[in-house]
């Protein structure tokens, strides 16, 4: 396989080789003390970067795995939850909701555009019978961060549970489950964490226990109780080798810190926004302010086919960055900033990204230095 | 973390130092097509190793994602379901059923003992309305193996489906997911294929198909249409790291060839039979012929601690071997033999085992090179 390519898309991530080393640490048995004290030991710190005192599970599984155990707990059929879609992953916890049979309530917005937090309050006072609402904090497909802690306000407020997908955004932003009412928050290894994809991670509140002991739902693997009652939290055999990484990972961003860690891909984040605008580029979400802190979207200039520009960044530059899903097809890219991305990355991203564009016949000053390496 | 140890239970396993270098390589995007050639040829492979011309999906999660997924596909409330327990992995299935609110039809035999085809048959001639039949064709907890190839015979007289739960013979036993008329084969990573825990495989017939295409289930992580109807074969994130480790464990096997992958199985399991035997212990299933190609269970000796045989094992030789599970606890103890172990794990093992119940009163003479090294 050819290594030489820089991954610059929204997850998974390029992994630091320290957590591949400790992935590679000889296989403990998954029941002993050792791995199990190891194990509970990170799902506590996994406890800091959700800002919870929740319980909080580690599972063998994509995110996917844990959006679907976020509704399949609380779910049975006919009952209703408001979903708030703006991008594919709303979308998904939709699905979900219908996969279980539940009634879907949707408030849909256009992709890339923001919640009207107003539109939440009416829907919810609408229909008092509102059991959940679903919502994803950082719309890996748009590149929009939502506001959970002002729509968390108006959740708290009623019976409702506040479900909240923080895949693509748990380490590399702000998160607060308990400041802001998140009942079940489902989130994934290998975006800001750091680790490859294969590990999912819940976090489970009190409101949320009170319903999933009332509801006779219908799931085993993903049965959250028998996490709950498991003595090690894992009632099936543990991804040994990725809680090895998980540890490592965690050490990465406690040598940091998690704040610094967060600043580091609000940094980035912001270098990347700047250096596109400087192109003359369009950010895709409609209101900067809620622009991403872990990937930006940025809109494919008219005329030119954003799918070629996907690959030509990839063929003469060797870095990949993602295209738009489903209807945004060759209309945005989306460059990802997240785990072990550093300046260094993004500089040189946006740099092929300038000279890829001028290649496709967009009007653009490539800075001195880059004019001659342009030629070679 | 002291890595001073071996690992001898039955999975997961010692991972073979190629795998963890190929499960090093750099993250490549699970959505682009070199990663998904390489993730599409091995799942290609495996239909090898299931000996099957049937679809085979590989899942990020353990392996009783895969047997949740077995069930959840086919059962809606009310379905039958001819479960066949004798440890704990075949009541596992059961308790699946139960989860999706299937009507369990169980047959039950004591831990250990081996199944009565003749039950079988009365069974599904009773009741025609039964939609499956679960079975775990290598009982991890008991050490004995089932007859699927007899089994299957019947059940693929019947309109009913049979599951089976490979995962800790699949590579190290021989299993004909076509020949037998398995509809639905579930297995994992960290036993015989060599891998950690975090994958899990799953074989579908076109029997199987029809029935889960008229199922109104309720499942989304693990919904079976999902993955067949996935251009990649993989609705979600893929577990990156894993695959490029099933490809080295694949590559390994095939160095190997299958057969003599699972005649190396076969010889350590006999190995260590046949040293338990010479040491006067009495092995855990009723019928040694229906004995473990993987794992090997054995019964404690009368006035023996098997909790405090397992202690010792690990505190004064650094050797790891597993007790019993639930009722059987204290009273066998289970030793491994899958994957990258080779006869010399097997000759310490059993010479540390001697060693151990010496220690603990048990009457044995020890070989003349064992008599002063035990005294060290």
């Amino acid at each position: 396989m050819n290594e030489d390519f820089l991954l610059m898309i929204p997850g998974p991530i390029p992994v630091h080789p320290r957590i591949f080393r400790a992935m590679s640490m000889k296989i403990m048995p998954h029941r002993g003390e050792e791995f199990n004290k190891l194990f509970m030991e990170q799902s506590e710190r996994m406890k800091k970067i959700f800002k919870t005192k929740n319980d909080v599970f580690l599972m063998a599984g994509s995110g996917t795995a844990a959006m679907d155990a976020a509704i399949a707990n609380i779910i049975q059929p006919g009952d209703k939850v408001l979903c708030i879609t703006s991008g594919k992953f709303g979308e998904r916890f939709r699905d979900i909701v219908k996969a279980y049979k539940g009634t879907v309530v949707e408030l849909k917005y256009e992709w890339g555009s923001s919640i009207n937090i107003e539109d939440v309050k009416k829907a919810l006072e609408k229909d008092p019978s509102i059991k959940a609402v679903t919502m994803v904090h950082n719309e890996t497909s748009t590149g929009v961060r939502n506001p959970v802690a002002e729509i968390g306000k108006i959740v708290r407020s009623t019976k409702a549970l506040l479900v909240v997908d923080t895949i693509s955004s748990l380490g590399g932003d702000n998160i607060e489950v308990d400041n802001w009412g998140i009942d079940l928050c489902a989130s994934g290894s290998q975006k800001c964490i750091g680790l490859p994809p294969g590990m999912c991670f819940i976090s489970v509140s009190q409101r949320a226990w009170d319903v999933i002991e009332k509801t006779d739902g219908t799931c085993y693997y993903l049965n959250l109780k028998k996490y709950k009652n498991n003595k090690y939290k894992a009632p099936y055999t543990q991804p040994v080798s990725m809680t090895y990484g998980l540890k490592e990972a965690l050490d990465i961003i406690d040598e940091y810190g998690l704040e610094n860690w967060i600043k580091k891909h609000e940094k980035l984040a912001k270098a990347t926004r700047e250096a596109a605008k400087t192109l003359g580029l369009k950010l895709f979400p409609q209101d900067e302010t809620t622009c991403s802190n872990t990937v930006t979207s940025i809109k494919v200039p008219e005329g030119i086919d954003g799918q070629e520009l996907v690959k030509l960044m990839r063929e003469n530059h060797g870095i990949i960055i993602a295209g738009g899903q489903d209807h945004l097809k060759g209309k945005i890219i989306r460059i990802g900033h997240m785990g072990s991305i550093t300046k260094k990355e993004i500089i040189v991203t946006m740099a092929c990204l300038q000279m890829t564009l001028k290649d496709l016949g967009y009007k653009t000053e490539l800075a001195p230095i880059l004019n001659p390496i342009s030629k070679i």
